[in-house]
């Protein structure tokens, strides 16, 4: 299992990665009623937290290896295929035709070989398992895998040293909730290094697997795959090494609207100027727009990932200057 | 006159100033043909470098002051009044009536008392002279003033140190000039720091006074006072203080055209996930499409401000969009 050891190994391993910024504008402890910091994962190599999780893994691997497979929406996928080109690595991954277009191309752009597959017609899990065997391929899932999680953990590390420089001892940790791995991962960092820092997860209503799972304390799924515009944290149920971790040490989940993820990335453009996904937004929506469900004088937020199509982005900021 | 002792001073005296990041994607580096590194200051509190050049000029007056008054089509505007609320301070901010909306609201929300005036009509001068002398404010200067050009020389201390760390000893060093402050104090720190990054500034074709200063020996004027939508950068005349220094340590001018900054904002929006406002991106689009233009294996670019109206922002992404 993955522990604070693990974390600080993948931090020491993570030469590629980015120490992202912990942000404030006074305009967003405006509108939450209280001070609001947000590590801007998103300004991460890759747009998102996932390049962690991935450098994690690829760097753990033996060194002589024939390349490595990921399914992913997106964000995983192109962790991966930069972590791996960065290694000198081949990589598959295999992606939902649905994913946006950034992504697709994204992935491709960072020296990733991309299969496309039918979300709702296809075995994405035979077709990866006929490819891994094929090629020789080792899978890098996207959070249920010790070196995933002990790479995503790196975030907290970062996170408990600048909170503290910034003169927040207690407070939620407010994080985007898929399958878990940042989570758990942050949570398990922060009980070592500030045990006050706690985390909770946010996920898109009715895709609220996590919340469920921690409540009932079991492995709950979604009844839908798809219907958010957060695809980046849709999964169908969380992972069997996150739940425990995650039961152990996070605080109730949260969920939250599209519209107030649209909402929020609304308002990282105007105070912060810098660009979410949907998926990468919904801690900060519950920040601002649930104030009443978190507790504290301050509240942390993870912004995890900016991997969006214009189109989309500018839906949300229209969709804010209609209402003024 | 400014030099890097006063510039030391400033980021002594800094404390509310954030370290803004070097950021990196390889998509832009494709782009441009070379490596690109880009400093965010879009990332500063207020949204642009200008808070640095504030606080050290409001920390430097006297303890007993009865406020200033700045005059500002929106950047300097935000600094000003976020520096004064920070030092218990009264502003007073002078604003065209066309500034764009974004920047007004988020001038008062930081506690400026805005004053609006026609652009075409009206005689800013006289009506600033009329208010400092009834209230008895102390003009801060957007660009001609020492310890405004030592507050924004703050940036070069740390881009000098950051482009040491990214293994970036000689290159040239893009920044999008107005009156030419933030480009004196970054030239000024990197005599000191880093000798080998050299200073060019880049403007608004049309606008292109300082480039046009440098080559004549002596200060040039515009011919118009609008036209261009880098409103952040559109300035009369360069600064008496700031010409002598770039005349000395700068590369010649570069200028790009209004549709190259709005390419360069979606490209920032594409691979840094940053939002980036017409005159804060010409820098960047210099890097990107006038690549002939630029000498080295790296170039560095400032990305100086994100105050844009989200009207403008969804043009830029949607002009791309149309490109393919």
């Amino acid at each position: 299992m993955t522990g604070i050891d693990a974390i600080r190994a993948a931090a020491a391993r993570a030469r590629g990665i980015r120490r992202t910024p912990l942000l404030e504008a006074a305009g967003l402890d405006r509108i939450a009623g209280r001070r609001v910091l947000v590590k801007a994962e998103s300004l991460q190599t890759t747009g998102s937290f996932k390049a962690r999780g991935a450098w994690a893994a690829v760097s753990a691997l033996p060194e002589r290896t024939a390349g490595v497979l990921a399914y992913s929406s997106g964000n995983h996928a192109q962790g991966v295929a930069w972590a791996a080109s960065a290694h000198g690595v081949p990589s598959v991954i295999l992606m939902p035709s649905d994913a946006p277009a950034a992504k697709v191309a994204g992935t491709r752009a960072l020296g990733g070989e991309v299969v496309l597959y039918d979300r709702a017609g296809e075995d994405r899990d035979a077709l990866g398992a006929r490819l891994a065997a094929e090629r020789g391929l080792t899978l890098i899932p996207p959070f249920d895998h010790p070196e995933v999680i002990a790479g995503q953990g790196t975030t907290g590390l970062e996170l408990a040293e600048q909170a503290g420089a910034a003169g927040v001892a207690a407070a939620e940790v407010l994080v985007p909730c898929g399958g878990g791995g940042l989570s758990a991962g942050i949570a398990l960092a922060l009980e070592a290094e500030a045990p006050a820092l706690r985390v909770r997860t946010v996920e898109p209503a009715g895709f609220d697997d996590m919340a469920r799972s921690l409540a009932s304390g079991r492995r709950e799924r979604n009844a839908a795959s798809t219907g958010s515009l957060c695809d980046a944290i849709l999964t169908p149920a969380p992972g069997a090494l996150t739940v425990p971790v995650l039961s152990r040490l996070a605080l109730p989940g949260l969920a939250v609207s599209d519209a107030e993820a649209l909402r929020a990335m609304e308002a990282a453009f105007r105070h912060l100027k810098i660009v979410l996904e949907p998926g990468g937004a919904v801690a900060l929506a519950a920040a601002l727009f649930r104030p009443e469900a978190v507790a504290g004088e301050a509240v942390i937020v993870l912004a995890t990932g900016g991997n969006v199509d214009p189109a989309m982005f500018s839906r949300a900021l229209a969709g804010q200057a209609r209402d003024g």
